[in-house]
């Protein structure tokens, strides 16, 4: 059986609304809508553009849609399904949510939103049967995370600022049945990622010149992990 | 500069609220919520699930997220941005989408929503500078779109039902840059081509043994196109 892979979404732009924001007209008029409190709904750009000014890294937050992609894109695959990936999103406030490897994420971003809604509520979200879903962990760096949980060999960011390569050569040459890669992929509009992160992992690397979307990349590097372990499906 | 290669979404669920259904609570309610009328706004099986029981081919129906992740998929992919690929959406009820080349398709389901619902009323969406970036035809078969308008020399249809190959093997034995082929995939949650569909393809391959999601199937197929035309990006 091949080690896991995993797959980090990193600086994760998703939170529920900051407390300091939950009396914007923005965000108590969305709360309204869809009866909720405004303290347990996700901050969103589309929805809160004007509550957001100037808040701090404020173009790097906001985007729950990017996680949901980045989900989607990845428990669909067959590496998933099979149990060889691990997948953990980190989000920029040091928030850690593990996946269970039988979470079937709704492709209805509504219901998305609803899930997660609950998960920062309750920490947790089970299967009827009790299987453990979705768990959330507070205070947990990117540092931890890596170093003391996932423990991979080799921990590869993917970023437009990295040596230039493509998804079959850099898999190619890390990925094998006997060693425990961990890909970090950006969880953010635009921008790199902060140093605290760079800095913990052991090499960067690009897959485009122009940057592909954060789930273009994660579909390229999976399908052709699935590849270099001559994954059949 | 090699042919344009086409794909096409067959039968997809995206409509708006057909007559029949507009007086439903759980439509008014939708509409209400959203401040649109209850005719303007899409099918949707998240909201609207009441309503749409014992409604023709239900189980097909209602699933705009399901265009959403397969506009997100292709759009992102350097061989639509180099202008490589043409998309079409076709609907379950024969309308047809035609996508601009320029087109950037929002990230969050919410303003992609916002943008169907304008199409669907408006019939064309342009840019400020008055590019045409999307077309809504009415009454265009699937037969008048494959044999009239796209012209390709292969239509291939993917599908579980079709002949088990690799998306590799696929692409390496039908793309080359003199020729035209086009991929149909479903747009639909479940099920297969209705006998309509898939008669107009000239053959029909399945990628997956246990049927893979219809935006994993976009794009694994895309890569490997960009892989087949040596495309750089």
């Amino acid at each position: 059986m091949p080690q896991p892979l995993s797959l980090v979404i990193a600086e994760a732009a998703l939170e529920t609304v900051p407390k300091k924001l939950t009396d914007h007209p923005s965000v108590r008029n969305h709360a309204e809508k869809t009866s909720r409190k405004p303290s347990e709904i996700l901050l969103d750009r589309s929805y809160h553009h004007a509550a957001m000014k100037g808040m701090q890294s404020d173009w790097k937050r906001g985007r729950p849609d990017i996680v949901h992609l980045a989900l989607v894109e990845a428990l669909a695959t067959p590496l998933f399904k099979k149990g060889l990936l691990k997948m953990y999103i980190h989000t920029i406030n040091d928030k850690l949510i593990l996946i269970g490897d039988n979470l079937r994420i709704p492709k209805s971003y509504l219901r998305f939103e609803g899930l997660m809604i609950d998960l920062f509520k309750n920490k947790a979200i089970k299967s009827r049967e009790g299987q453990l879903l979705l768990e959330l962990r507070d205070n947990i760096t990117f540092g931890d995370l890596v170093k003391n949980m996932i423990t991979a060999e080799r921990i590869i960011a993917l970023s437009t600022k990295g040596i230039r390569t493509s998804a079959d050569q850099l898999v190619f040459q890390n990925v094998s049945d006997s060693r425990h890669c961990a890909f970090v992929i950006g969880g953010f509009p635009k921008g790199h990622f902060s140093e605290d992160i760079s800095s913990l992992c052991d090499c960067t690397y690009s897959i485009g010149s122009r940057g592909l979307e954060g789930h273009v990349v994660i579909a390229r590097i999976l399908y052709e992990c699935e590849r270099a372990l001559s994954l059949t499906y």
